[in-house]
Order: C-alpha cells, then sequence, then structure tokens
C-alpha cells in the first residue's frame, strides 16, 4: 500500500458518512463487516487493486470508513456511486430473488478465491448447492460462445461424464460451449455452478432465462457483482477469474485464436490450476485456440470426463481406465514363431521345405515352430502339409 | 559380437560356394561388394540381427564367405534361401523394372538409415527422385489404412502444403492416409517416396498399381527386398524403420488405438527424429492413437504443414507465420479508457455524471478518458451528451 493511501485527510463527504452510519448500525441486523462488503461489491468494479488494497489493509468497516474521511485522488472513484449507494434495495432484491451473501468468513466461501490478487468482496448465491464443498471437487468446462455442433456436443457429454463422476462443472451460462456444458449436467441430474458477470437476480443471456433457472433450482448461480448489475465486457473478463480459481481445473472445449476461455485458462495457469484442451478438427476454426494451447504447453490434450478427472486427481482415487486393445491372429508371437506363423498359408497346406524358404527358418526351426504353433491353435496338420490353424 | 559366431568350423556347402563364386567373380560386371549385399538381401530377412552383425563385421563378401565355410546353428536359418539363391535373375527382374541398387557406398545412399542397428544391406529404387538429397529434406506422413474422410482430407492437404514448401513426403504407399498424401504431393507436382515392404516390381496393395506408378515416374519407389518379394505383415513392420529414419521427422495424421503408424512413430522417437501428430475429433476412433501420442508427450501436436516445416527446422530458415489476429471495437483501450468506453451507450447519448456510475470512475476521470477516446473516434460528443464514436 502507498503512503499516499494511508496519508488520512479529513474531509467532510456527507454521503459516505451516511453510508458508513447504516453499515456500523448493522442495517436489518446484518453484520457491519457483511454489510461493509456488500457496499464495495457496488463502489468498485470487479478486481479493482485500490479497494483490494484498502479492504485487505484496513478491513471491510475500516476502509468504508476510510473512503468516508479521506480525500486521495485515488479513491475519487468511488465517490460517483456512493453518492447513490442503496444498501436496503441491495438487500432487498437480494431476498427477492432468494440469493444469499457469502463472505470469506463464512464456511460456504470457495477458498480457491484467496488466491486472487483481488478476490470478490462478496458473493451472492442463488441455489441448493453449498458452494464450498462443490468447489473442492470442480472442474471450470468453457469454450467458445461460437461453438460448432461438434463442440457442444463435446461439452454436453463432458459435463455428463463429469457429473456421473460426481464432479461440480462451473462454467460461465453463455452461449455455445458453456450452455452445452451446464446441460449436459442437467441432463444427468448433477450438480452445476454458473458464475455470471452481472447480477444473479438477471440471468444473462436472456436467452437463457430457463437454463439458468434449472442450474438455480438444483446447483447454483453465483455473482460478485450485486443483484441489478448489468453484464458489461469488462466484467465478463473479471468474472473468468473467479471461474479459474475457485475449481481445480479449468477444460477450454473450444475456443478460436482470440478467445475468452483462453483469458481464464490463463488465470487458472497463473495459479497453479490444472489447465486442459480438448482437441478438434484441425479444419475447425473453434479449435485453433485448442490446438494452439496445447502446442505451446500452456494446456494439456485431454479427450473425456476420465482422463479429466485423473489429472485433475480429485483425492487421488480417480484413475482413467485401460481402454482395452483388441487382438488379432498371431499376436504374441515372437522371433521364429511369428515368421513361420506368417509363412503359413490360410486355405491350401504347404511342406516344411516351402515353409522354410518363406520364412527364413532353417528347416530344424520350424519344425520345432510348427509344433509350437500347432499345440496352440495357430497352424493346422493334414494330409497335404501346413496351414493356418483355426485358432490362428 | 558373440564368440560362437567367430569361431571358424570348416564345412562344406556347395550352394554357398556356388553363389560366393559368382559374387567374386563379378557376376554381369558388378562388383563383389554389391553383388554380396544383394545376396544378403534375398538370404536374410529385413532387420536379421545376425546377418546384420555378420556383415558390419566381416563386410558382406567376408560375411558371405563364412556363411559357405561355416556349420553354426545361428547361421542354419540362411541355408534353405541360399540353396535356391538366383542372382542373375534378382539382377534380371531389377533391370526389367527400372530399378537400380543403391548400396551404403552410394552417395545417393540416405544416410539417416546409419543410425539403424540392423540397415538394409541395400535398396532398390525405381524412380527418378536423388533419394539422399530429398531425404535432406523429407517428412514420413503416416496413419491409419482405415482413415475417415477427414484424416484423408488433412492428409492430402498436407502432403500439398509440404510439397509445394520443398519438403519430400516419404510414405508406405498402403490404403487411407498413406494413400491420399502421395496423391496431395502428385496432385502439386511435388516429390514423394513410397518405400513398400515387397519388391518394387510389384507396388502392394494391387489397387495403387497406377498411384504407385505415378510415384515411381516422378519421386521413388523404394524397398530393402529384391525384387519379386512379397508384402508379409512382418516386413510392413520392419518397413517402417526405414521411413521412421531416412527421414527428419513423422508426422501421424490418423492412428487407431493399436496401429503401425505408432510403431514408425516409436521408430521416429528412439532415433531421436521429431514426432508429429495431428488432432481430430475426440468421437473418432481413427484419431485416438494421435491423442495418445500427444497426451503421452511421445508427439507434438500439430496442425498444418508450415507448423511442421518450423518444427523440423530444415536448414532453420522455415518458420509458420503468425495467423493475423482479427481486431474489435475499443481493442488496445486500458484502464478507466476501457471502462468509460464500455459504458458509452451506442443508441442514445448520455452525459458525464451518468458515465461515472457506471464506469465506477471520477467525474474527472471520465472527462479526461472522454477526451483521449474522441480524439481516436472512439467516443462522440453530441448536443444530448455522450455516445460511441464512428471509430468503435
Amino acid at each position: 500500500m502507498s503512503d499516499a493511501l494511508l496519508d488520512l485527510e479529513p474531509a467532510t463527504i456527507p454521503s459516505g458518512r451516511r453510508v458508513l452510519d447504516l453499515v456500523r448500525a448493522g442495517l436489518d441486523g446484518l453484520s457491519p463487516e457483511l454489510l461493509a462488503r456488500v457496499a464495495w461489491s457496488a463502489l468498485a468494479e470487479p478486481g479493482d487493486p485500490v479497494a483490494s488494497r484498502l479492504v485487505a489493509e484496513l478491513g471491510p468497516v475500516e476502509a468504508l470508513a476510510a473512503l468516508a474521511s479521506r480525500s486521495e485522488t485515488a479513491l475519487e472513484r468511488f465517490r460517483p456511486r456512493l453518492g447513490r449507494l442503496d444498501l436496503a434495495r441491495i438487500l432487498d432484491e437480494t431476498g427477492a430473488c432468494g440469493a444469499r451473501v457469502v463472505t470469506p468468513d463464512d464456511r460456504e466461501w470457495p477458498r480457491g478465491l484467496d488466491d486472487l490478487q483481488a478476490p470478490p468482496h462478496c458473493l451472492w448465491v442463488r441455489g441448493p448447492a453449498d458452494l464450498a464443498s462443490t468447489a473442492r471437487r470442480s472442474v471450470a468446462v468453457v469454450g467458445a460462445r461460437a461453438a460448432t455442433a461438434y463442440g457442444e456436443s463435446v461439452a454436453a457429454d463432458l459435463g455428463a461424464g463429469l457429473a456421473e463422476r460426481d464432479v461440480t462443472v462451473v462454467s460461465g451460462g453463455a452461449f455455445g460451449i458453456d450452455a452445452a456444458a451446464h446441460r449436459g449436467v442437467l441432463a444427468v441430474d448433477g450438480t452445476t455452478v454458473a458464475v455470471l458477470a452481472g447480477g444473479v437476480d438477471r440471468p444473462y443471456p436472456a436467452a437463457h432465462h430457463r437454463l439458468l433457472g434449472h442450474v438455480a433450482d438444483t446447483g447454483a448461480l453465483v455473482s460478485e457483482m450485486p443483484p441489478g448489475s448489468t453484464s458489461l465486457r469488462s466484467r465478463f473478463l473479471l468474472r473468468n477469474r473467479l471461474i479459474a480459481t475457485m475449481t481445480l481445473g479449468t477444460v477450454v472445449v473450444e475456443a478460436g485464436r482470440r478467445s475468452g476461455s483462453r483469458n481464464t485458462a490463463g488465470t487458472a495457469a497463473a495459479h497453479h490450476r490444472v489447465v486442459l484442451a480438448m482437441p478438434g478438427p484441425i479444419t475447425s476454426i473453434a479449435s485453433v485456440g485448442c490446438h494452439e494451447m496445447i502446442r505451446s504447453g500452456m494446456a494439456q490434450l485431454v479427450t473425456d470426463a476420465a482422463e479429466i478427472v485423473e489429472l485433475i486427481g480429485v483425492m487421488g482415487e480417480d484413475l482413467a481406465p485401460e481402454t482395452p486393445v483388441p487382438t488379432r491372429a498371431g499376436d504374441g508371437l515372437e522371433g521364429a514363431d511369428r515368421r513361420v506363423f506368417e509363412a503359413l498359408p490360410r486355405r491350401r497346406a504347404c511342406d516344411v521345405e516351402t515353409l522354410s524358404v518363406a520364412a527364413g527358418e532353417s528347416e530344424a526351426t520350424v519344425r520345432a515352430a510348427l509344433a509350437r504353433l500347432e499345440l496352440h491353435g495357430h497352424a493346422r496338420r493334414t494330409d497335404s502339409g501346413w496351414r493356418v490353424g483355426d485358432g490362428g
């Protein structure tokens, strides 16, 4: 924290005093800390470094007191909103949409968020899911809004596969990959969390009103912005940092060369989360970003939910199953046995001398090999000589 | 070499003597060394370690003399063929199909083959391409016979893209990826080499008679087996070691979980060649092998010819071009400028106070940002206030 910020200069800012008085009085019987965090969420844009440092240094209530009594330039940006801040209305709207406020002091706070330099002051949560416990076994599934049919199908399968492995899928509720992942989870009655850039009372995009309603009914809608906040473009990028850090890893399903998903993946990597990407056809521009992340070593390639769970390593209990390899006739044969087996005709039979030439082995070796091959059904002795057996 | 192999025991083997006499006499005016290598190619299966050690230790002619005069068990495997060896016929068939014999003593020998523990004794080459110089700038493109339409299209594009960059494509002439890669090269009049498991006089598979004829007319068909040899399964795997080592790197386009292409890639990796794989839809079993190779770190992911040429690093002159990133309105704006820009309405205009609340910045900051934004056409001043400018 710079000296300028600590250098208290008395000033009279009536709106700041009014808010501070409400906070200290414990409006609606809520703690001053919680009320101050709600205030900061409304005053500062997500990720604001000045607000974050002030709250970290002084605590939310004293930070508000500083804002009300000091006049540094660095604090000017909060004043336009301070003059209009209506705590009572925010709390009313929170209750009206059935949301709760979760602060870093609550057991339900997803601890991964503490890794951020400027974590949210608090979260609005709408839905039955317990955020802390779902986050402990969660993966972010993100990707392009302009997804292809392939990408949406892959994301839906992935959502279902993760849900079936008891993993919570966290995404952003957007068109394309996000929505497909949420839908895949809902289809198998799993738990999914949508982190929104605006308020949890106004699910965005509007076309996903029903989808996000289902998410709220069974999982959770989450936002660091108070109810009533709109989804600005800069807030989407800042929202991504929550998705990246409240989860154990981020999977990118489709991403163009320039994409918000790569921003999420970058934040996940910066905070030592597992970063994964699913490949696609090289002919699809929707997979270019995924392929670039894999090429550059930023992301590991994955192809299904089992591999993801293994790499995320939840409780070390998950190992992707080995896919069985099909067997073929003659598999397991080596050296002379193999060469003699390959030299055996399938339809007519032939003699040992012919086999010896064809296989490039001595007649003695061929005879010994034939004895072994016959034993395992790979070779068959007929009246006219040797041929491939029924077991081979 | 084991002592047993060096322990000379006199023996009388008339067929061995007959071959040795022909070799030493210089049949058809050819050198004894070349004739002895032709003989060994016919006597031993590709990659035979005993023949290889004997030739490396004694030279091809003296190795033949040892075979004619010694009676160790390790040499027994060569005798059935020795009794039937017809050098004159092999040379006749070589001439008849327009092939030439290339030995390690020739300038045209691809030096990469020397890395093998059991290199070919010699090569039969049919076609105008100079093997040594094409190999110095070559890539193996291999993959599944049971390729998908996607895989064949990718392989053909890759073949053409590599040929346009003056890179020789080496493959195996098989159905699926191999054939598509060869065809892609031929379509742009490039040079491609097919390494066959059988003789160069009998292109395999028969259905590729015309395709391999075109390859022979413009590039080269190559085999370590004499004309007349058939394509046994074990010879395909051994043929793959030539494809893997005569080139600078191997690209796998599609490969199932179990695949000869992975064998080629494994050999390339073992000999420190670059190993690359192209991804595909995760829903396609034809791409499972490629994805596994990338996951395990055996192969690097590539998506086009430019990336391959860059990784192969031919003469350090090839760099994949940066694909241009499209720009969007407001790109390049940061901090307050960015937030104010995003807060600007697109249709109606608004005043500085409204912008100040929306952007979360002081009115002074908003005014300064607007001045900068106006200068660059991002903001426009109207009679009723500010709105987004024509420049973005």
